[in-house]
Formats: structure tokens, sequence, C-alpha cells
């Protein structure tokens, strides 16, 4: 088989949840000791869950921050507060373990797995997983960023990352990224994919000024403008304006759809590659978990094209997956509520005035396990 | 000393947050490697618990989540989706550790007190921590709901609770609360001291209907009218249309802030306790934290009030402290950052073009206790 047929059988492979799961997940939460709905995005989360993994009582023990890292062309233009050095840097001080997702993923009990998969710059570290497809896309302002094989390259790198976690049993995935210049390529997909205007599209990234803002947008109009990708082609649009980063987080979505895992998307760059994935494999959106609304401006939008609800308001816009691991907490909590909490039935507490009472034979919900921890 | 002296002695120790402390945070936080404010409300977050402490590195060992039960007269109404006697059924499922509260404070590593302090119900339970002032307040909407000493009463009890807690080496509290009809009261609190249009204060609750709604919104309208709350008088306000809950979380929050520890305030009802608590010490919502926005029509409003931004957006509208305990881990993730990134100088990473360069003496700030976990 050749590349573009191994995309294929992957996204063949996606099917959608496990909808009797759902439901009995959905019975469980309606009967616990709260009023129906009152938990909110966290009840929504654990159904979801349930279904995505086809287990009434998700749980995952064992997860993995992706961090892809990649140059863009396009700095050239002058489109970043940070020079294009800070890329390989960045990458050194994630295997260090001194970043903010290290630090993140400590505190979530994840792992995190740096992928260099086009770096400007020659890395060797045992910990680093090498996947360089080339350095660096070509400048989008003048040409295509890379080729049709190459974004292909890089999405089954991703996918390849995921297959083998996988196998040494991670049971859900987080999405992260570095790379200077990336805020840009990903407003430049929003924009070929959604029709959104550049304007709408860039924000500050890592911090440019009122001038900075003008120029993303002059570029990623000039982009749109030279290499006209075809919105009914996500991966001529990657190719042409995306980032290989932004393929190789393509490749992690649609690899934990087709093996059944949620996939927590982070910020701006992560849901441009999400959208992406939802273009070339629709189904592969239901097995999607937002965490954070990032402060970039076209970050809510683009989640609310892919239908996503954030969780997480805290303004950060540092990509790497720190939202992303940041909600794991919340997942964890969902699935906590779904395994311990008391059901009306057990506990003795009445139903609402509009609702239908418990039935005694529901006590057999009861979980035994359930220690009291309340102290005086 | 009377009450109402001993409530002006806790009241005169509430001194502003170390700001030369919270500074030192603050030069710390611009030297870690990430663009200059783009963790967001988690930098923010660490920088006030630095001033709130006076510790450089905070850190918060040992929490709790203290959960006052109390019922309201106004029941009778009919304003409530559950009957009065899930009040002293759910304090008992607190006990027995089977709530969302206790799960959820078990996931964050917190102990959960439950306070009676106004149940009508006699409860007897060896956890329990008893502080009845009566059993349950009159019906606002006929007169006032309690005395302005029995507010007061309600007041020190919480202040009680927290001063026993510090005592036993607690650094941070949430506040959490359970009583059928505390919307409701909390809502009048809201109209009381803000001039809010009782149909923008009221919500759905624990899920009354469009009818409940109007119900609500009328006996608010009611309640200011037969009691004529002094807005310029917010223990006025407390005893003649709040709850018992809510007085003894102001006196929560009032001593956490006299102690120096951050108080977590949860959701609508822990807002109103927290509006009041501002108004009668102003320097007591230095030490505020806000979790999340709740569910409840009235909450993002009441919090704007207050100065205080939500970090989690979940849609939630049931109480107990459910919402703060969940960001337990957000004030945690932020403290490790501060003690676990490295900085610009540590790891050798360019800042931004717009920056000033970091010096290399401020290496000197490099954790070596820093481990990588980066795996392939």
């Amino acid at each position: 088989m050749n590349n573009e047929q191994v995309l294929e059988q992957l996204m063949g492979r996606i099917v959608g949840p496990h909808e009797a799961v759902a439901a009995e997940a959905s019975a469980h939460v309606d009967a616990l000791t709260k009023p129906p709905g009152s938990l909110g995005k966290l009840e929504q989360l654990v159904i979801r869950l349930a279904g995505i993994t086809g287990e009434a009582r998700p749980c995952f023990d064992r997860r993995a921050v992706i961090v892809m890292a990649a140059d863009h062309g396009v700095v050239e233009e002058g489109i970043s507060a940070f020079p294009a050095e800070v890329t390989p840097q960045m990458v050194l001080n994630f295997l260090a373990g001194g970043a903010a997702v290290n630090v993140l993923a400590r505190h979530a009990g994840a792992h995190v797995i740096c992928v260099d998969i086009g770096v400007n710059a020659d890395l060797d570290h045992p910990e680093l997983v090498s996947r360089k497809v080339r350095k660096g896309t070509a400048n989008m302002a003048k040409g295509a960023a890379m080729t049709r094989g190459e974004a292909i390259e890089a999405i089954l790198a991703g996918a390849e990352v995921v297959s083998t976690e996988v196998a040494k049993g991670t049971q859900l995935f987080v999405t992260g990224e570095m790379g200077i210049g990336n805020t840009t390529a990903s407003a430049a997909v929003m924009c070929a994919l959604t029709g959104t205007a550049p304007v709408s599209a860039v924000g500050r990234g890592t911090g440019v000024d009122d001038v900075g803002l003008q120029r993303k947008a002059a570029v990623v109009s000039q982009a749109l403008s030279v290499n006209a990708p075809n919105a009914d082609d996500a991966l001529d649009v990657l190719c042409k304006v995306g980032g290989l980063e932004i393929a190789g987080l393509t490749g992690v979505i649609l690899a934990a759809a087709a093996n059944g895992c949620p996939v927590v998307v982070d910020g701006f760059i992560s849901t441009a590659a999400a959208l992406i994935a939802s273009h070339l494999a629709p189904l592969s959106a239901e097995y999607m978990i937002a965490s954070h609304t990032s402060h970039e401006s076209g970050h809510a939008a683009l989640l609310s094209e892919l239908g996503l609800k954030p969780m997480l308001d805290l303004d950060m816009r540092l990509g790497e997956g720190t939202g992303g691991v940041l909600s794991l907490h919340l997942i964890d909590a969902s699935c906590r509520i779904l395994n311990e909490m008391a059901t009306f039935a057990s506990a003795g507490v009445s139903g609402g005035t509009n609702e239908t009472q418990p039935t005694e034979s529901s006590s057999a919900s009861a979980d035994s396990s359930v220690q009291g921890e309340v102290s005086s």
C-alpha cells in the first residue's frame, strides 16, 4: 500500500461511539443524588467517555500528551514575537522536563511524548521521538508550505506514535504542539476551511503588537491568495497553508479515534488540526474532548465550528498541550462521579417533585466502596 | 464581649495581602519559559496566592470544604423543585460520603466538614459539626428570616469552624452549602445589596419550571417589600432575607481572611455570602478565589460585582462546594508552575523580541528538583 492508501485504511477504521453504553451511563447519572443535569458538562463528558470507550465505568489510568514540534517558513514574514530558534530550544526544555506542559502533565499524571516532526535543526536526545518529515515548512506566503505527500507522511507519523502508545496501554491522548509561527498557519487553515476573514482568525499568538497583528492578517491573506487551497479538500488546505505539527496532530486525532480512545484537544493550533481531521473523517469529532477556550481570537469560533464545548476558561495562550493536560482532572472527576456517588435510592434521598421517584430496587446500584471521609 | 463586639474584632483582624511577596512571585512568573502572561489566569492566581499567604512559593497541603446546611421557611411559598426534607437527607448523604461534594473532595484531597447551622430536623452523627442556631429561618415573604442576633451567632459559628481548622493546620478553605430554598434567599440578598431586579436575580435552582421561576421572582419581590432591608447595612439584609448557611459562610470567609488563608468561593449561594462579607469587611475580597460560573442566572453578575474571575465553565448548578473543590487542582497547578518550571536563563531559551532578555544571574532560580518525565 502507498501512504495515501494507508491513510484511507486508518480513516476507514473510525466508527461511531457505543450508543448503548452511553445510554447506560446516562441512566446511572440520572439516578445519582443530585438534581438531573446539575453537574452540567461533567455529566455530558462522562456519558461521552462511556460511549467512546464502550465501558460503562470509564477510567483512564495511562494517558499521554503528544507534543509535536515543527518550524514554519512563514516566520521570515515577521509574524512572531519570538525568533524561530526558540522551537528547538523549547524541544530541549520539554525533554529536560522544565516547560509548562511538563509541570502540568506531572500534576495530571500524564507522560509527555515529544516528537520532532519538522524542526529546522538537528536534534538528538534519547527521549526525543524523531519523525522529521522536513526541516520546517516553506514560506506559505510565497508558495505551498509542503507537498501533499509530505502532509500525508506527517499525518501517518502522528498516527504511528498513537498506535505505539496504544500497544503500551495508553487509553487517552492529549494534543500538544510547539512551533514558532504556528498560530499564523492555523489561522490560514481556519480561513481556508471555514471562510472566516483573516482579520477575524488571527490573534496575538505568543505576543505580537497591533502592527504585528495586521501583518499576520495580511500574510494569511497573501498565503490564501498565492496558494488558492481547495476548501473541499482538507489535505490540499493542510499541505498548502498548514504546518507539519498540525499534520502530525491530525494523525494523532485520527488514530485515537480509530483506536476508540478519547483525544483531548488543546488550543488554537490543536483545534485547527481537529478541524482538518473532522473534514477528513467526520466521525473523528465524536472522539474529541475540548479542554479550554484559549485567549487566541479565533479559538472559540473554531471550537464552535466543531460543536465542542470547552470546560476551562483561563485566558491561556501558550499551547504545548497545557490546557489539555489541565483538563484531565475534570475527566477523572467525571469518572469518579459515575463510580462513587450514591443514588437517590441507596442514600434514601427524596427525588425532585417534578421527577419520577426512584424505586427501591435501584438501591442495588449503591456503591459499597464509598468511604466516608467527613471529619469534624 | 458580646457577639457584636466579637464580630467587630474578627473583622478588625483582616488586613491587605503581602504586596511585596506578590511582586516577588510576579517577577519569577515572568522569568519562566513561556511568553509573558501566556498562562493567563493561572499566573494571576498564583501571584494572588503568594500575596494572600505571604509565601513566595505557596502550597496548600491541607484544605477543607465547609458545607453549611440549613433550612428556609420560604419553601412554604413553593419555590423549590425538591421538598424541604431533602436538606437533612443530604446532610446524612454528606456524612456517609456519597454526595457529589464528597467524591470531588476526595479527588481534590480535601476533607469535608459538614455543619448543621440550621437544619429543620434533629440530626445526630459523630462526624456532624452541630452549630444549629435555629431550626430553619422564618418565611421571609411574611417577615424577617431571622433576628440580627441569630445572624451574628451564625456568622461566628462559621468563623469558629475555620479557627478550629486553622489550629489543625488547614491552609485553604472552600465554601459549600446545602439548603432547599437557598437560591431564593441568595437572590433576595443580591437584589437588596446590588439593586438587581428580582426577575434578573432568580434562576432555576435545582430545577424549577417557568411557572416556578416566575413564582420565585414574585416571592423575592414580596420579601424585599415586606422587610425593606437596608442596603447600607449588610447584617440587616442578611437577617431579613438571607439564610443561616449564608450567614455561616459569611463567617467562614471573614475568618479565612482574618487568618491569611485563601477561600475558594463556590456557586450562587456561596457568592451571596461573599457579597455580604465584602460589604462587612471590604478587604475580605482580597482573599476570595472564584472557582466556576454556575448555570444559575445571577451568578456571573454577582462574581463580576465582586471583581472575581471564575476559572471553570461547566454549567454546574449543584452547590455543596462542588465547583469549589473542582478548582483546587487549578490552584495546585498554579503553585507547581511557580515551583517547577525552568526559567529562560536556566533552560537557555531566547526571550521574546519585544522583551528584555533575562540575565545570566537569574539562572540561580533554576529548580534542580525538576525531573524529566518525557518518555518515548
